[in-house]
């Protein structure tokens, strides 16, 4: 049982953890009590976890979907949203102390390939991903790599540190082009879309328009600050959009859903000369419009993945100081992490803004 | 005299009217009280002036110092930031209609050359400036190209459409550079310093530090919403931005001021990759040390003219009616256009924010 | 019978002139010998016609297909790509004089919507193409806005001055990104493709990969500098292109075939983080993959439309003057006019380049 | 003695090696016959050094300057322009094999500073410079880390390889905007300079314009691919560039030399909109004119600082392979290293190109 010191604290780390596991090759998750609590390697640090939060891929995890079937090898510890306290060093780690408050980008990056080293570390090409690719955090603890820590000033909200990776993607889609005093709209009120309308709303949009089919999620959106709601099975988006730009369209699609009729609606209620961001990943190859969306408009669309490492989780902590955001009413469920059943079925529900998980 | 309807409205013009006149080749002004009303010429407006703004120009004019002495013809009608209603139309005009609300461009520019042609036209190498080149709008009415005419929405207060020009000075400098989540250094709060204070808040930077030596102007910086103050007198402005940013540095420089301490205060303090945008004019040469200042620090400056024309229009707009911006307290004083003497005095004195004039 | 001189020139303009006309709502053209001359307009000139080119749209026009009956109102003068000399000029005209050797730009736009004022004219949503919405340079002579009419440098080869305006739309779409020192691909070795392979290498491209399914295209490629022809009939796009880059894929695609099956080589083959600018229309729906193409690739996709108005004209200008560009073996055949049958058939055989009329 | 293999080839690697160095603090440079010879640490390859070049930064360390006295702490080796063969790796290092051909990057960075982790490495606050700051190349062998060693092309010239980090600087200048069709300015044609032209002209540079005092430079300019040199002894530069460019002035300034008059020079010669990319260092401060520089042309001014890391040797190595540069004869002379007095001097002269130093 190995022992560390920090001011006044001590960290006594046991050597077995509780964990919700991808034990086997079939739906589910397994919660084990004493799997071997990890030791941080060279460039690693280990965390103490305070609290995870569930997202939309630990859902496929689960469920043992066909990209699940292809993608993962059992046993391993799901969940990568993770905040906590860095509770250990692996040997040549300096930016990261013992005691910091951090919180977890899930992305492990190479520092090598072409991308590493041109300041795209979001497209680098062997990626592993924590709680897919190797074990997560969905535990007592988890050892992941020194830069992999992002340390959060001590004035941040639990319920702002959990979702703090999941925040990057909605600055990272917002940001991708510039959205002050532009008209904004934001297909697919799932947590990132909420979360971006709060983040566009904060660097200035004229007004920030938002689509979903779930009445539960376009509340949620109008408390993140959306200037207008739009239920699309009643209502149609193009002819709301034009309305309110004076028949010119939307300045900047925020594609957060990939539902084909979303995506189709986007576009369809973007002005000439408007710029995409997709985030969202569509079911299937669609029937697109490329020659009425993209050509004809001269749009300009942009493809959105995880986080730019790691200048988005500056402009994140930018903003989460400057205290333009307002995002704590999004954390809707807490569960003890042995509840993780629970849990799950909640989010599966699609009546909740992110779940969290305490150990 | 001519007679035009709207609506209910009818539109009066008579043959003379009041203006502010630089009628002569020295100090001051002079007050003419039945000047000939222009008559709207091909593709012009005429605009019955509801009030005027005083600008920095504007003294410079008054003064009749070198800069005036070498650029100015008398007599001419002085007054560039003008908002009313068109009362009439020239022929071959399209987009403005009788009876808009409009505030007005000062920069007449000419549509063929290089600049113009190419989305630049702040940079019109043919340039006239309204009250300075042509007759200005301290008077009733003034005649200028449909194209100077920003048709303002009706909920626009007119507090905001009389400054709406010399706002558009601030938009331009803050949109220079992305401001989102970046710490912004504003040098000078003179009006268009302090707008921009407003308008970097509104664009979510992470904070805005203000700097002046005036009191007067720093308690106006608080209003707009500046998260600090510093009177360089009495504190070191790049201890503080350094001690603000981590030992790093500002991320965006606005220089508004023109000083030359002002400016070697804000290069001091920006931080490696860090942004410049000028748009304060120096007294002169300056002693400039371009390796410390840009060079080692790999910065980025822009010089910033007048306003972008007329994309900064747009986003002046979008911004006003995303409702984000908070500068009617920016008019501190209101006076009658016969009163322009003891209203270039006030302005003068330093001690106060936009004046406004009403014929 | 108007008169004009310049220098020992005098330009005398007929009444009436050799023109060919979309006559009828039907398949077709017809050549008439005495169609009335046009007279310029306020703020247009007269240009008697030199040359003119044979462009896609103008077989649609021939052929008389959907959107040929949808969009088209005969009568009208065909013919967009033109060159000649301004013989005449109507009121208000400033920049472009007598005798000035001129290229047509096709698009008539309004100035005065949010897009013109913008610098984004390509967009203008207001826009007359000539030879489409309006008479066009099939003919002796052609009134056109002065706006539209390029002033050519006297040393610019005929050959040129016909392709100037089809020459923009390959350089607007180089030019929406960065190519110096990247891997190119072209899909489609029509007149466009061609010119954008040579206009990618005079900016510096590291190689320009090109496809067609066209044997005789494809040697027009190599003649343009393409580094690499591809016949995907043949070979593999994807493959052959991540040989070419280390198994990376190309920086950028330029589409400019439309074909589907084009579309999504080009995709397959372009790197993570890759640009796209999209010139080729699509023949309707496409069954695309969003995810695979865009969005897990982090792409940057834009749609062309155009020429940016003027900014590609002074960029074809600045290519032109440097030297940088060897176009002239792009005409291939030369007619005269009143053969203009043979002509347009020979541009549908697809074994030609650029095809140029003479009246 | 260590031995290593790969295919044929056996590295033998001495214990004691032949070095240049900055022995003590004064003027001069030791030639050290049995200095020992350095082992790669963690993450470090050892190169052996195939050639070096000598660079201005490495004559103010010969002269012994006011900046070497502050910045210096001898002994070390000296020499930071080096290519060679990989002969050793130490731990955990994979990118880069034995026997690699490789150009070094002079900057050692951290990897963990908001720059590095920002794709701004090139702006790393904790950068170490070889043969500055830690042990360089001018020896026969050299210990750095992986990430410093650039993997040549085995195609790469060696008179090529020597330069490439140098010439690393012309390309960041140069790409620093967008040259392609733009009149492109050059002030001073030291090597920095000279590159700059090539590679301004490879990128499609409407014409590249290129000044210096020194007839012997200006002879190499126009071998780099000059349109025109200027000697500012003799002419105007502004008065010709405005003469080149229709009145308007350059679109592009490089400034190379650090020379109060040269940049003066530039940014009058230079047109309102353009751009400025600054290398060469002042001398000290500057009586330098703010406003018709810099704000009244809405310039955009880029300080230039080593490469971009690594994205800078990207371009090089996708323009060298290209083949669209022409840089060879850059190198003017050759020494043994054990002529590095002759070297140096041949340097100092200012009458040579680069100058190769060969262990």
């Amino acid at each position: 049982m190995a022992t560390l010191e920090r001011t006044e604290e001590v960290y006594t780390i046991p050597n077995t953890m509780k964990a919700v596991l991808k034990a086997e090759r079939k739906p589910g998750l397994t919660l084990v009590e004493n799997h071997p609590t990890p030791r941080p390697g060279h460039g690693e640090v280990l965390v103490k976890v305070t609290a995870g939060s569930i997202c939309g891929t630990d859902l496929h995890i689960y469920k043992w979907d066909d990209w699940a079937q292809k993608r993962l090898h059992p046993p391993f510890v799901v969940g990568h949203e993770i905040t906590g306290r860095v509770v250990a060093l692996g040997e040549s780690v300096e930016r990261v102390k013992v005691g910091d408050y951090v919180s977890l980008e899930s992305h492990v990056i190479c520092n090598s390939c072409h991308f590493c080293r041109t300041g795209r570390g979001h497209l680098c090409e062997n990626t592993k991903i924590i709680g897919v690719d190797r074990d997560g955090g969905f535990a007592d603890y988890i050892a992941i790599p020194a830069q992999n820590a992002w340390v959060n000033a001590e004035n941040t909200p639990l319920r702002i540190a959990v979702i703090e990776e999941n925040l990057g993607n909605a600055v990272h889609t917002v940001m991708a082009q510039d959205v002050s005093s532009k008209f904004v709209l934001v297909t697919g009120c799932g947590p990132v879309g909420l979360m971006a309308i709060n983040v566009a709303k904060a660097a200035g949009a004229r007004a920030v328009i938002a689509t979903d089919i779930s009445p539960y999620r376009l509340a949620m959106a109008r408390e993140m600050g959306a200037t207008r709601t739009i239920n699309p099975l009643n209502e149609s988006v193009r002819d709301i959009a034009l309305e309110m730009t004076d028949h010119e369209g939307v300045d900047v699609l925020l594609e957060m859903s990939g539902a084909p009729s979303a995506i189709n609606d986007g576009f369809a209620a973007l002005r000439e000369g408007g710029e995409v961001a997709l985030l969202g990943l569509a079911p299937g190859l669609l029937n697109f419009d490329l020659n009425a969306h993209i050509i004809f408009k001269g749009a300009i669309v942009r493809g959105i993945v995880g986080r730019r490492l790691w200048e988005t989780w500056y402009q994140v902590h930018g903003l989460l100081q400057a205290g333009v955001l307002s995002l704590e009413s999004l954390v809707t469920h807490e569960f003890a992490m042995t509840d993780f059943e629970k849990a799950y079925h909640t989010f599966m529900s699609g009546e909740s803004g992110k779940i969290m998980l305490v150990p």
